[in-house]
């Protein structure tokens, strides 16, 4: 596709237009770069939250919640929900992205699904390339909702200003965040469905985990009721002050910082692997022959590929 | 450190010696190549069995019901569980190995948790290779226990023979199960914890969702309390009957044939990531401030690291 007038028109705050560049870094077609060299210098007006938690959390609920919120202040919206490449979530997704539809019509909101069907940085590499696209359209609040809680989801968040975890009172306790990896890349707690009885319980197992932890953290807990819009205030003053904290200490530019980093090696990366499944389509169906009768094993194999690979980069 | 006694007495099945090729893994030294060339014509032996869930789900229990009917049948059982790398969770997780310690002075049964410290490859290539260690070393079935559920998660029982999905009563419906894309990795599901009183709304839920695919897929929904032990010789049944079905069709070959491909791959691009960090120490940080300064984009500065790699593999 020609994108110099699909760019322009995104830039305009068409929506079509703005959705096929998401397209675009979702296939990780050739046309990306030029695309991302072009944004690059609209970017910087956009603050990025994402929300991770196991599935039935509510963070689709909560979601919607905090596009109410944002909208009270007036504040332009994009929202990025991350799924896994699969026909069955796509409409499963589907039905779930309706449940925003309260935002449907408003239009300085603007809600994608996003998978990584063809970019070869994976959705490590194509979360911050949407979440620019939707920063320099003008997004001032950009929502990043991840569907599950697992080694990826906490990458996604990586590239996110304020990162929001959310378990439920009953959801196991406070060992199971820690086992998953939550402690560390909460920024703010979010006990959702708080009107269960274990709430309180909940609050305070986390409380302990974190006065365990040897970090100078201290990321706050704010209980909801989403589906009631319960919380939301105290919810969206915690993301505030988050930000304001970042932003006095310096923070905010050193986390930009080392997402920068990682999303420079990750394109190097991404442009070698176009060169690897060039040169292994031809070579890899009878390296997998000798491997699985034993003859050869990975490391060798890999040795092949890489002496078959042209020098130039 | 020398691999080749260690190697020796990790073969002759010395626990220390296992350990420590484990933590080659999770470091990727270089000595790794090395172990995998001489490891690769010992595999072949095993089995793998995937479990992955929601954090509280029941994993571990149900991980550790499994070792104890493995037994029944004198399988020698390795189990990996995969931790994201957290400071925290290394102390959570130590805590609930300890609940596996029924089998721990059983010397047919080797448990062991496992992070990616240094592994360039991420854990989609740790894992494999970790496997790889336990099938030389005899192990007849490999038992691999994610923490979380998402993408990366996915991946990781991708390297596995039969992948269990364990779901919850009450966990959310079995939309959750579809967005959290489990319903295609899925080759049997466990609703653990059936002595809810919603277990049967969540099985008859599960099949409905199976019945709209439009694949040729019919994983088994086995119900277990893995606590009482509960239902675990049926899962086992499950198993057994998955394995047998695939080796008939040759599904497994195929599944396993798409393994190595995936994985030649991701050695040569952690290779390559190799060259990469050496390069991007000495020549990131001026690109940052360009790029932070909005006068570079990322895909120009990755440009400029492509162009400052040393052009031999």
């Amino acid at each position: 596709m020609d994108v110099q007038p699909v760019l322009e028109r995104a830039l305009d705050g068409e929506r079509r237009s703005i959705a096929r560049l998401i397209s675009l870094v979702e296939d990780g077609g050739h046309e990306l770069g030029d695309v991302m060299r072009s944004l690059h210098s609209k970017t910087g007006g956009g603050y990025t939250v994402g929300i991770t938690g196991a599935p039935g959390a509510g963070k689709s609920t909560l979601t919607e919640r905090l596009i109410g919120r944002a909208r009270q202040d007036g504040l332009k919206v994009g929202v990025l929900a991350i799924d896994p490449s699969s026909p069955f979530s796509g409409g499963a997704l589907l039905g779930d992205r309706v449940r925003m539809q309260s935002h449907a019509t408003d239009p300085d909101v603007f809600i994608r699904s996003m998978a990584t069907r063809g970019h070869l940085g994976g959705i490590s590499l194509a979360t911050p390339e949407a979440i620019r696209v939707l920063d320099a359209v003008g997004n001032e609040l950009i929502v990043v909702e991840t569907v599950g809680v697992g080694q990826a989801e906490v990458e996604i968040t990586d590239a996110c200003d304020t990162t929001l975890v959310v378990v439920n009172p009953g959801w196991g306790d406070a060992v199971q965040t820690a086992k998953a990896g939550l402690m560390e890349i909460a920024d703010v707690f979010v006990v959702n469905k708080a009107d269960r009885p274990d709430s309180k319980n909940t609050v305070r197992e986390l409380k302990q985990m974190l006065e365990m932890s040897e970090e100078d953290r201290h990321p706050e807990i704010v209980e909801t009721v989403a589906t009631r819009g319960e919380g939301i205030d105290d919810l969206w003053t915690s993301i505030e002050k988050h930000r304001a904290y970042q932003e006095e200490k310096g923070l905010l530019e050193a986390r930009r910082r080392r997402r920068i980093e990682r999303e420079i090696k990750e394109i190097v990366v991404a442009r070698f692997r176009h060169r690897v499944d060039d040169v292994a389509a031809g070579l890899v169906d009878e390296l997998i022959d000798r491997v699985v009768a034993r003859e050869l094993d990975p490391y060798t194999a890999a040795d092949r590929v890489i002496a078959a690979l042209p020098s130039e980069a």
